[in-house]
């Protein structure tokens, strides 16, 4: 490792994000946020030319290192130089592109970035859940609702028995924007979103169902061990649910009720999750994410507010605000403290040192598999005509 | 009837309601606040001495208008001149005598409001709607949460088509006063809310969870025809659940979640409601009841708000209005709303006369018929272990 | 004192309040919702076959008790034996005649409810406070708003030190209601409202800007030493302002701002108080009542709830309380907490005994002298172009 | 102009931000969010060793372009190749310093980002404003809430006449911040902000107060033309005011209040405006930026939302958006908005080609030149004991 390893960013290349994508521009935003991590590669579309226009013009990267195909990019990333190939790959291509691309980059020793959910089939998250652990490779999986510093916060009260032993969790994920058969006018988003090749075999809750149920999993470090789900599909010629309720119950008793919804007209992306134990609650709105709710059996309910400036905040929420109360941070800085950790970890990677434990904080394959665990489960519940079925393990 | 009896009040009786009790004076300030009732007899105790005192010194009755025994009073009105006697009974007591009381006073002639649920076995909810539907006697039954005016909006924008075939239907009641074992304090609201003998079969969703029930099949005129429940009992040595999730499918395809909770620490009294159409939304907090979020598909969210002075409201929502809005309109003016239907209904009865549609608008023995036909419901599903079950006729 | 008093409702009559009224309806209701109150007679209109007709047809009055002019009323009443006649008037007429209405009342020894303003002459209410201190009368002027139990409760947190000593109170009524000509339209809310023979010299800042005044000194207990005032009238052939903007200056150094309008589009009774001290504050809105904000120097701010049972409530806000927290009280039980208290002072009287403190806590000729105090100092200061003025004794 | 600079990113200087201070990093992270600038040199601190330390290791800089004092830089840079040296600086000292310094730079050509107030003394503030108007150099003062793309909706809608002719503007900034003696631990925050030698003559005005008055100027379009102005400290051995309520006429006949505080305990960062017009109003709150209210004379008021989806936005709203509604963005992206657009203006520079007018869309010196006129008016005013005073031109 050369000395000057020291202090330059961590290198980035990037699969897929191209101009039509919506979700790699984000990945980019939140990389780029804190300056600790700078975009050096891509490969931005399956169209050659159009990867390598974009790139280049776009996005300002040296010809040589855009690249016509993600097969291409690996390959010639890998013979590059340690201090000048990229550190990580961000994988932001549709759902049954990931677990091929993930291992072939951890194949080549490459860290990865992916996004959720981690692919579409089980079996494969298996697979990339073992290649991980085994090689020990850094692997992010983009749960970015967990990126927010007062998920954070709740998570602490919730570990550190602030609200007694929990009793029931409420999380739920209403979206309006698929109410009407959108993927049929050639919108991008909702036709590779509604397609089972793509997507998998569950649509919204694949899509945002599983973010529902790893943020109530973050929070409360609660297994769900069986679930009872009624899957629906509204709009008339729709391949995929895009409805689901689902009725929960977690390793120890605890119960609870996860619902998410794409047709829920007017409601725009309104995760939310209400937690409540034998000593009091809490209540968290994704739209207003620096605003966490805490419930007392016996006082006035607070309002407990993210900013760095609140010295009541555990260091996890601290660590992951940039800035004082009342300066709104929302969704592309929660989602750049998924990177923020990363990058950390891939610069004590550089020499060998450990983490911090702030800085490990972020979900990874494991989290990835339990998302395809909970997707199976609701499936095979569903196919049943709504029985309670357990999660496999 | 004598002519002088067109400028009169509807002459109110009352069972129940003593000193100690919650509901009871709710009842009476309902009935007050309009104008059009007076309370001129009760039987406010089963301990006849306390029934007198509390009739005499804090009511103002007169001394031979207060009996010792609800018994004692049917029978004594019964036998008074009709511009004198009751003209109907407001039962108040806990919820395993509802039955007989009202059956009683049905049988005299007398009309009836009850407060809900409408008795503690379905055999007898069966008995009492035959009752009323051979009599024709006014029933009212206090499903209170229909009087608000924004209900009534909700109802007419359902009805109308403005949002469209309803999807999906979110309706929910947290509360958290349950949180901990309260019957065993002493304090009586708890004490028979959670005895078997005196609320019958179902606790929490007895309570509450039939509110929400109500709510439900008020507002989209659709019937819940399957359920699939998990109730709870959280808090141990409680003898009836405090707290449950359901699954619902309603006539022609709906679907929806409904909980209920008495766990949910710092919960007040949360009844909500969503309902989600083909083309449109609508969310209605009872906390919060003159304000009605009407969402659509291509248009900003609107705040549809109470008040005599909106023109863009309902005929129900404004004759359920007093006041213009931004002058808030509470519980028991909504309360209240119902009292002045069927007050209506009985003016109109007086002279043999009909009363109007909006008049007619109150909750009855229907209502709580089909509540212990949910109740019945949830029941037998969650004693199968949570199973899929529907509702019987 | 006959012994039968005891247990009798107090007895009212009401001067105005006929048909067409707004506010006479709100105080029946009020003086109705707590059954210690009875209204026995009337003077409604000052059209006698209209105020008979409304008296008997719907209030169900007597025919002998029904008056066709107050002079009558008053005339006809004192010589009704003590335990027959009203105890006390509610002047519920346009401003300009309150002051000869009251003032004739007390004369013959009844006690007075008056709507706010007290009068539209500041030497009338100077008359008027004379005349009520010498006679020991009681005298309620209704500024309902401060019948609320959480503007109770931030009394009592900011008298008991709670907040500090305060540094700034910015208290605000905007209504919309009058952005259009709408006197011009025949309504006759509007009609009177903008017209100085019968609102006195102002407009907005009489109508709603003394209520916003005297919410600011009932909670603080400070009074508004100086102002400087900016009324406006906005509407092209409004005779009086629809709007004011006020710096204010409160005796021992605490500053504040006073705005109210009837311009502001949307808006529809916002009034609102914030009050800053040096240890915390304090928020208040009128449109969600029974929630209060309590911030501190260093922790999470506190949504404080109304209810009776929140046992961290002040004994006044319990009091003022009917219902426990989340079914919510508005508009209408705040302002019968003012007759309420009223009542129990008059019943007090009856047998020559003190009410309670609690009792007492509702505003008098006092406060309605405050507030033509603080009308004749804002006017002075518009019509100087917009100078500092003291308000006088 | 080399050809290869069309695909590169703009290149920022800096002055100040060193690892002390706050408002730097936030510079640097709105700068780099849209990947369309890229720091390449700073004089971080007036300590040079720690400007070199800082910038080398935590912003992986070149040892060669960090630089040991701001002079240094600029001369420096100035003699570095077109296509390699910075195109403008953005200057985040402490006010006092901004003249020097922004005047510097633009003698050497280079355009100019400098973070408000302007400068402290109004003479500067007249010669910069001078000196960019002659010189035609792009000059950002980033009063950043004019960033928000809800800002530039309400600031459309105004502008096209939606409310119609406006009336009133109540524009405020709370803050609890300074509400002890912060500045007395040795805060440095604090410590600057109330030091009349580094801040100018206004403390809480002229730190918040004039992105109040801003932010109604940015919206309205119209000029605040008089003023009546109270500030006060209210913490002993302060030296600047800490709060301050200002009455404001403007030009065409609108009047308003603007009231900010340093002093309101638990404000955190409390900005927002209520403009009523004669057709309708317009609220916005800057803690959550992402909603813009919008009233009505004859219908429901409206929730407008932020997001790239929202087809109901105006350009500049869509154009100052990333995400799709209920995805929140921020403090920190509104701030890009800035940086972004002034980066598309100096791209155009690059070429000589014209930015469009949804790229011009920025504060620039002229903004700055109304804040200090606004400051100077509030201070004639409060020096003369709180009269109406006219803003000089």
């Amino acid at each position: 490792m050369p000395l000057d390893e020291k202090f330059t960013p961590i290198r980035m290349g990037m699969i897929g994000g191209g101009p039509d994508a919506f979700i790699g521009a984000i990945h980019r935003m939140a990389a780029r946020l804190d300056g600790q991590i700078t975009l050096v590669c891509g490969a931005f579309s399956s169209n050659a030319q159009k990867s390598r226009k974009f790139g280049e013009e776009s996005l300002y990267l040296p010809q040589e290192r855009v690249y016509g195909s993600w097969q291409e990019m690996l390959k010639s990333e890998a013979k590059l130089p340690p201090n000048k190939r990229m550190e990580f790959v961000s994988i932001v291509t549709p759902n049954h592109l990931h677990a091929e691309q993930a291992y072939s980059a951890l194949e080549l020793g490459f860290a990865v970035a992916c996004d959720k959910p981690l692919c579409h089939r089980l079996e494969d998250a298996r697979l990339l859940a073992n290649k991980v652990e085994k090689s020990g490779t850094p692997f992010l999986l983009t749960h970015n609702y967990t990126g927010y510093p007062l998920v954070k916060e709740a998570r602490h009260l919730v570990r550190s028995g602030a609200i007694g032993s929990v009793r029931k969790i409420v999380v739920e994920y209403p979206q309006g924007w698929l109410a009407t058969p959108l993927e049929q006018t050639g919108q991008k988003q909702a036709a590779w979103r509604t397609d089972p090749e793509r997507s998998g075999a569950a649509g919204c809750m694949g899509d945002i169902g599983t973010h529902a149920e790893n943020l109530a999993e973050y929070i409360t470090g609660l297994q769900i061990e069986s679930v009872c789900a009624d899957l629906t599909t509204y709009v008339p010629g729709r391949r995929l649910d895009d409805d689901g309720n689902v009725l929960l119950r977690f390793h120890g008793g605890a119960k609870g009720i996860l619902h998410a919804s794409q047709i829920s007209v007017g409601e725009e992306n309104g995760l939310s999750i209400r937690i409540y134990g034998e000593a009091g609650g809490l209540i968290w709105h994704q739209q207003e994410p620096n605003t966490l709710i805490r419930t007392h059996l016996d006082k006035p309910t607070e309002i407990i507010r993210a900013g760095i400036n609140h010295s009541n905040l555990c260091p996890a929420a601290l660590h992951a605000s940039r800035l004082p109360g009342g300066h709104p941070e929302g969704f592309i800085e929660a989602f750049a403290n998924l990177y923020k950790n990363f990058a950390a970890v891939l610069r004590a990677r550089r020499t060998g040192s450990a983490a911090s434990p702030l800085e490990r904080d972020f979900p990874t394959v494991t989290d990835g598999l339990r998302g395809m665990l909970f997707l199976d489960a609701i499936l095979r519940s569903t196919s049943q005509g709504g029985v309670w079925v357990e999660l496999n393990k």
